[in-house]
């Protein structure tokens, strides 16, 4: 009984999914969603299907196309194509069961649906989170002096953060520089003088002076702010991303704003251990669960776990581009974290109203807690 | 039958906990329990016994309190303090079902039991373990003169390891300045330098070259040492305290003492992999088997015994303050290896007296061994 | 029924051992059996049996010399000793059940069996691999002028590599200098110069310039390059051989050469996150399935195939010496696969034929397609 009332309470919960992105709302041919399924690239005579997310997309996505378990990969695209975009992604955002979504509107690659369209075909309410780079970009893609650099970056990041709707910032600085920085803010005038160099060669932002001075203008917004960490695309240099080589910055930023860890793998142990001992730091397994799915994400969470204040886990999916994602990460939430609070409830490690609580914050109130979303003191206690 | 052998022969282990401090003498309140019971701190908001280690109080050590199991918070405080700091910490530690405590005396922001008060609480015998940045402290704060710093270390340094019940040394380098540091014996006349700059600005000894001289000082000792690694309070850099990044220093020390890495998680392998490689090195997961609990402890003891000489584990609790650590440590570490070897036996991959072996040498023989404690040689067979 | 045809399936599967060294064909004494069953050294008093591969030896490989389950050392090491080393070789080599060896002929501190000799005992098939510190140190020892250095080895390098049987080289840059190399092709006149430089001094190659040029030349080569990575002895710095550490080197040679990333442990999360972004990165975790055993390996195969696309994992054992690890990797390798895949089964996270495809490939498939071995292609669907 108690065991099934773990997984009733996970399978119903509302998540609030902290990090995700649009779905695509174009029709995908075999090479367009091949593409979006891996965080490599589709490769002659390797099929991204052949992976723990292919496999978890014909097992778990198939059915929600009236496809049995385990469809072959033809078959799946042939009825994604036939159902169309719009009613796939409906049917994969209102199976994924999420109350709220915070969507990351800076990388966009695709035509993908706005926080408004996500929530409207989820039945769900949508807030935005600003990618920090892409207004800095902005700003020297709109032409600024370098002295004048700073000032116009501040200005455009208040204002983007004013817009309604929005939650908090996120920044990609671990593909920018990793986390190797100089943690101190940087003097406005290596402010100036970094932003001449960039603003006369262009192209991303990735000096490192400056990056440190986006993620100090982050502490300045007073806003949640997202990091990525752990496992990406090849940009990443794995090593250079540990959140542990976020220590120092997080001294000299301790008491300022909460820090959200995202994604970590396979560093969710560092995470956990910055989560432990620093007040405002918090992290999720995002993109992780997905990429492993239901089959490993409990034992991820059982190693996100270990030693970590249950305050401090959140749930997101960073899915991006496809709905199966969406749905595949809440999924994998449910079902991991049920199966570990199951064994420990069998283990009478916990009572069942700690394993309630620990579920339910996990899969929503932590991140309403954070980031203020209606709802979260109510269910504070 | 070979199950329940193990796990009687684990129960009844009069296990060495070769490191780890004292409990507290004075009633704590609620807000003095919960910042002990952290690696982090106390939070508004966010009670530190919502953790794994909250729940495994709750859990294991309510019972001993007249409790039952997952008792509540404040009703657990409220036992506490009825029964008093001394009772309280006469069951648990009578409870732990150590014969020995190797107490490390070097850290000691609260009033708590001396190595012979634990030893008479518990009913067990109790030895010293000197922390050698505190004898290095103690001879800056004494009054000395940089050129004569190096002799005066020593010089103090010999007469700790020198007081009856001395057993070994500990360093916490790992919290001074990491891992990265040149392995090499420093000369005296950089010593001296260092000196000259610590003693004019005072404060902990964290002088890069000190660390290195301290360290070498200790192979002069001819001492086991103990050495901080992994896991710990915000002060720790995480990805600096990996104990590989020893491995230089290690090559030049071989042949010397012992050598002897506390905690290591979550670089538990990392670990293994040294002890397996080096004749000297030894290792063990405290601290974390009471921050992740008996639920946890035997994944974590998995991976420390991947590839491990089954003489190079020890046990340690690593507990301060609280004695439901003291109890937690050694239950954990009972628990999860007894499980981790019932599943090996029942999978046939080892024998019972091979599992028995196991046990007794990772609880109790390997650090008797080490220290030279009495009774050692005898179970050595 | 699904259960039994997994198991089946890896038990009959004809593995390709994509890496591995010959078997020593002296008979062994105690010293030396030990000498060899530890990444480490035999120490006074620690026997390497007490280890998790001394256990796996006594529990699957004394019943192959006529010996009970766990059967003690002592009869253990005097039945080896009556059989002799060619009929021990014979039986552990036979029951390894592995079609195809691919021989790293280039580490040979005792007396071992050819490529050819393996392949006779075993009945299989056996491949060379050429260890490009050898041709350097050959090319060396030869005597070379420095400005004629790059060149020299360069020929010989194509002639090894001309040789009949040979299907891929290898480097220990691991050993020498481990990953944080400039990635950059170095220019001819640091080729000329730090040849200079070594072919004064003599001893290993070591130089990093030249380490560097080894792995260029590698490139120009076109054939499969296969990198040691993570766990080995104690000449490894482990957090210096994170394979992540190559991706610079990686983006650099992307579209050339397959890099096949050998051991990985710790880091095979970091191997398979490489192999997963980098479509030419393969990755095994051999050596350590034989230290860890059948006891341990789907535990680190679970952490090897969580993200990891199927045609990106191989195997290997690595073994060395005793010919007992040429039959304990494919043993753990088989059985640990084979628990995973039945779990994921028993939870209906996978289709049988995506079961028994994954072990095929991983097992075999892969192999044969990344080294063009006969049989390739036509296990290719």
């Amino acid at each position: 009984m108690t065991a099934g009332a773990v997984q009733e309470t996970l399978a119903a919960l509302d998540l609030v999914d902290h990090h995700c992105h649009g779905a695509v709302t174009d029709d995908l041919d075999r090479a367009g969603f091949e593409s979006l399924l891996t965080e490599g690239e589709a490769w002659p005579g390797v099929s991204p299907f052949d992976t723990p997310v292919g496999l978890a997309v014909r097992r778990h996505c198939a059915p929600l196309l009236d496809l049995p378990r385990h469809a072959p990969v033809d078959a799946y695209l042939a009825r994604r194509a036939e159902l169309g975009a719009a009613e796939v992604n409906r049917r994969f955002l209102r199976a994924a069961g999420t109350g709220v979504f915070c969507v990351d509107t800076g990388h966009a690659p695709h035509r993908a649906t706005s926080p408004g369209e996500l929530a409207g075909a989820a039945g769900a309410v949508a807030y935005e989170v600003v990618r920090l780079e892409g207004v800095a970009e902005a700003v020297a893609a709109g032409g600024v002096e370098p002295d004048a650099y700073a000032e116009a970056f501040r200005t455009a990041a208040w204002e983007a953060v004013g817009r309604p709707g929005v939650v908090g910032v996120k920044s990609v600085a671990a593909y920018r520089t990793g986390f190797d920085l100089d943690p101190a803010r940087p003097s406005p005038g290596r402010v100036t003088e970094a932003a001449r160099r960039w603003l006369a060669r262009g192209g991303r932002l990735e000096d490192p002076v400056l990056v440190r001075h986006l993620l100090w203008t982050a502490v300045d917004l007073g806003r949640p702010l997202q990091l990525h960490t752990g496992f990406g695309d090849s940009d990443i240099r794995l090593h250079r991303v540990d959140p542990a080589r976020l220590t120092d910055w997080l001294h000299l930023t301790a008491g300022t704003i909460p820090v959200l860890l995202l994604h970590c793998w396979p560093y969710q142990r560092q995470a956990a251990y910055l989560s432990a001992v620093f007040e405002r730091v918090y992290f999720d397994v995002g993109l992780t669960l997905h990429h492993v799915g239901p089959a490993r994400a409990g034992a991820i969470l059982a190693e996100a776990l270990e030693i970590t204040p249950f305050r401090k886990l959140l749930y997101s999916s960073d899915a991006y581009g496809l709905a199966e994602f969406h749905h595949l990460g809440a999924l994998a939430f449910r079902q991991g974290l049920a199966g570990l609070l199951r064994e420990r409830l069998a283990a009478d490690e916990m009572s069942l109203p700690d394993a309630l609580r620990l579920a339910r914050w996990a899969g929503r109130d932590n991140a309403r807690r954070v980031y203020r979303l209606p709802g979260g003191p109510a269910d504070d206690g």
